[in-house]
């Protein structure tokens, strides 16, 4: 980081909030209005346009280019794959082939009113029925791509009612990412550009319809500038036409540091995510300045197993969700004392966090467990986190307790009471369900050794973005009518998952839309 | 209504989320970005443009016109005041000079506590604290300008740590509109022009400012269409210039039947709120287009207090809120238990009732209750809810039952239990502080007689909106730093309340920032 943007980035954190600081940015992209036809000369001319290469990105790409388009797929980072790529490779179909085979029973309303539970009840209902009807067909099209997925029983995550969850081979979201970026560089006529920045749409000069994108090749990324798309001037400006339209893949904004602060000022500016650097609102925000309609934007997900203690979204996340939080607790350093339900949704633990960090903002509160506690599948990561330092391990409570400057004896009576509740099957004060496993054992083995993480929340997922039909054409605040030639699927629309998604929706969410997008376009 | 919108209205209820059934609206107003400078011509020329005549229009236009500029306001409907003029008339001001001379203790520290916690701590704490600098002198002008507040003691609204409110002479909005207005109309160079509906706003040739808004005289609202903003034509286009710069004060959306929806799809579009009809989204959505941002747009607020048996606000939120609820109780008339804490916050009461109402869309909960029950200022209103037939009145709770179709033995089971907990001091089982004060005593006198309302929860304020600044210009997505020439107060912004507002916060929010806005420009 040079000395210029250190000392911007200093000053915004004195100002108001994106305000005050904000006025010093230089507006390099300064330009209201998308251009219009008039306005432009195509440099280059295709029949589909795709923003992004994540998951939705991709199957869009893949499936228009399938029906023999000349497609375009624009992405500004360096490398493929965006968030989809360093994801944990998880996806729920419900009621699908996959669970039959294993005798397991589900049903799309099931599903439905799982995400609506989560989702506060605000979620669109047309989408998930529409992911009910085609989430296996997505499924089977990454396998037809070649992505392969573990041929055993769904996995259970939590807030489904029923195992749903398939998982890639390889445990990750490249397992798919990989195998369609393959499959769609072989398909004629496709072609990809990193490093390719879309600023804006070109409309037809009536401005009612997007003809296509102005964009930059040669972009390079800043990750030091407080806003990427505000005040990054590289690269050379093209222009392309998309003839049967663009599809807007671009992501969430989990990592815009102004947009996602103006939804939830909690979210500092050197606040870290789990996501990639390049997760920014740039393209969602041109989106609504041509009459797309926002849904949801201010439901920001944080994940509260994630650690201050490593970067992005790290190994934190699987040694607390499948280790120390199932038998485990989470304490307070400043007196010891447990402060949530360590299980509870998403949502009312980052909240729990949140209330201690916004008294102390370095005092992270502090995960504890023992071995036991461990799923055996994570077994290998164990090594890893305590390599990075992101977990330690102590053979005494006092030990534990002396690093992280808790105070001992307070430590030691939440622990105490904690397994006696679990042992004796008392409901704990929090009501944790997974207690009722170690019934009559000790929760947390008093021999030790113990493993310990910090805490914090990251943001995680954007769960608004912009409204979509059931055919995935982005509707105009002008019209009440799709926009023609703009399509949209993944995490840059909303409501499918409401005010919370539910764990491995997202790729499904991500796959379902980006098919369709290609199928309809 | 007439058939062509009935039907329209129940294809619409078929169709998907806004989507399917809007493909069937005229896009009458279509028309994608806003006119630039070269594209118009004049017909008049001001110095400023207020769009709104609610409390921060007014204030925002008798601030600038007292400063000497020539001041246009355009109102749409044919009245002024919007929902402002059917307001309660309560304004809730930290560390007053009223405080003071009624000897009550505040801080501006303890305000921002207090709506920082309703509002799920993301409100914007800038705003709070401009408020908190700031609402005195709102307060003050709006004395200047005419307005009587009652000289008593402060009132103590839900969630405020102390007494903070005062309330009109009449106890409504309209004893500040009706005054400011007036004040308005006898400065020179103001002029007020009714049935005049902003369509779009004109920006400068490059696209960065504004420069004044197109609009239409003679335009008459329909309560008719589905989305007023997108449907109707009527009306002559004017273009009107701003020398320096327009003020939105547009107001909120909760009678949006579209945007609504889009946001909390329980909104269903024949579902009525406490609004007056013209509370649209339309020029909201219109900013959007030029560049402002998003910020808390799907927290809409719902009274769990309103009634299904009479239109708008009504008096069923005085009869439950100052009645009904604090020693009543609200059953499930299917089986006649209760199902929430009648004293909890707004949203988790309006969760509780549609958790019924999805299942059961007619199943109005009931309120019940007894004479005593009844705060002693809001006896005139019980004869008024009797009249209208809001509230019903029974000698035995065997007729109320089987008015409601409540199963009798279950509902007097429900009263049994309730009483004894409430005489006992027993915390019952939603934990309601209220019944305290009936301890040893019938909190239901089972004497009768019996009142009861139907409830229903109904949108009424729309937390989200434009993100402002504490100068309240409106900040652009393109630049990140101020629009120039555009402004915005009062519910067409977001940001001061966060995830909920806190009880008469609203009238504040608008009459300082309106000030603000009337000041700076």
């Amino acid at each position: 980081m040079n000395k210029e943007s250190m000392s911007r980035r200093d000053a915004l954190k004195l100002g108001a909030l994106g305000t005050a600081g904000l006025a010093m940015l230089s507006a390099s992209n300064a330009m209201a209005a998308a251009p219009t036809e008039k306005d432009v000369k195509f440099d280059e001319e295709y029949d589909v346009i795709v923003i992004g290469t994540g998951f939705a990105g991709l199957a869009a790409a893949a499936k228009a280019a399938e029906r023999g388009y000349k497609v375009l797929i624009l992405e500004k980072m360096g490398r493929i794959g965006g968030n989809s790529v360093i994801n944990g490779g998880g996806m729920a179909i419900p009621n699908s082939s996959w669970q039959k085979k294993y005798g397991i029973e589900d049903s799309g309303e099931q599903f439905i009113k799982d995400c609506l539970k989560a989702g506060l009840g605000i979620n669109h209902v047309e989408l998930l029925e529409t992911i009910v009807k085609r989430s296996q067909d997505a499924l089977d099209f990454s396998i037809k791509c070649g992505a392969k997925w573990q041929d055993v029983k769904p996995a259970w995550f939590g807030g489904h009612s029923a195992p749903r969850t398939l998982v890639t081979d390889n445990m990750s979201g490249s397992g798919v990412i990989k195998p369609m970026h393959e499959f769609v560089e072989k398909l004629p006529g496709c072609k990809i550009m990193t490093r390719t920045k879309m600023d804006d749409f070109v409309m037809s000069n009536d401005g009612l319809s997007v003809l296509g994108v102005t964009a930059r090749i040669n972009y390079r990324f800043d990750v030091k500038l407080l806003s990427d798309d505000v005040e990054n001037k590289t690269g050379e400006k093209k222009v392309y036409r998309a003839k049967k339209g663009v599809i807007l893949a671009s992501g969430g904004f989990s990592m815009d540091k102004i947009f996602r602060k103006i939804q939830d000022p909690r979210l500092v500016e050197d606040m870290d995510a789990t996501n990639h650097d390049g997760a920014t609102a740039g393209a969602l925000l041109k989106a609504f300045q041509i009459g797309a309609l926002p849904v949801h934007i201010d439901w920001i997900q944080q994940g509260p197993w994630a650690s201050p203690d490593e970067r992005g979204f790290g190994v934190a996340p699987l040694l607390t969700q499948q280790g120390l939080f199932k038998f485990g607790v989470a304490v307070d350093v400043r007196n010891g004392k447990r402060f949530m339900n360590e299980m509870a949704d998403r949502k009312t633990r980052a909240d729990a966090e949140y209330v201690i960090l916004r008294e102390a903002p370095k005092a992270y509160p502090v995960a504890i467990g023992t071995y036991n506690t461990f799923d055996t599948q994570i077994y290998p990561q164990i090594e890893k986190g305590l390599q990075g330092g992101v977990m330690k391990k102590f053979d005494t409570l006092d030990a534990l307790a002396a690093n992280y400057k808790i105070p001992l004896d307070a430590l030691k009576e939440t622990i105490k009471k904690y397994n006696e509740d679990a042992k004796n099957g008392v409901e704990d004060q929090f009501k944790k369900q997974t207690l009722k496993d170690v019934k009559g054992k000790e929760a947390i083995e008093m021999k030790g050794p113990f493993y310990a993480i910090r805490l914090v929340p990251k943001p995680h997922h954007t769960m608004g973005g912009l409204h979509i039909n059931t055919k995935a054409q982005v509707i105009s605040a002008n019209t009440g009518k799709p926009i023609p030639g703009l399509f949209a699927a993944g995490e840059v629309t909303g409501g499918t998952h409401g005010a919370s998604r539910l764990g491995t929706v997202a790729v499904t969410d991500c796959l379902t839309f980006g098919m369709i997008a290609g199928e309809t376009i």
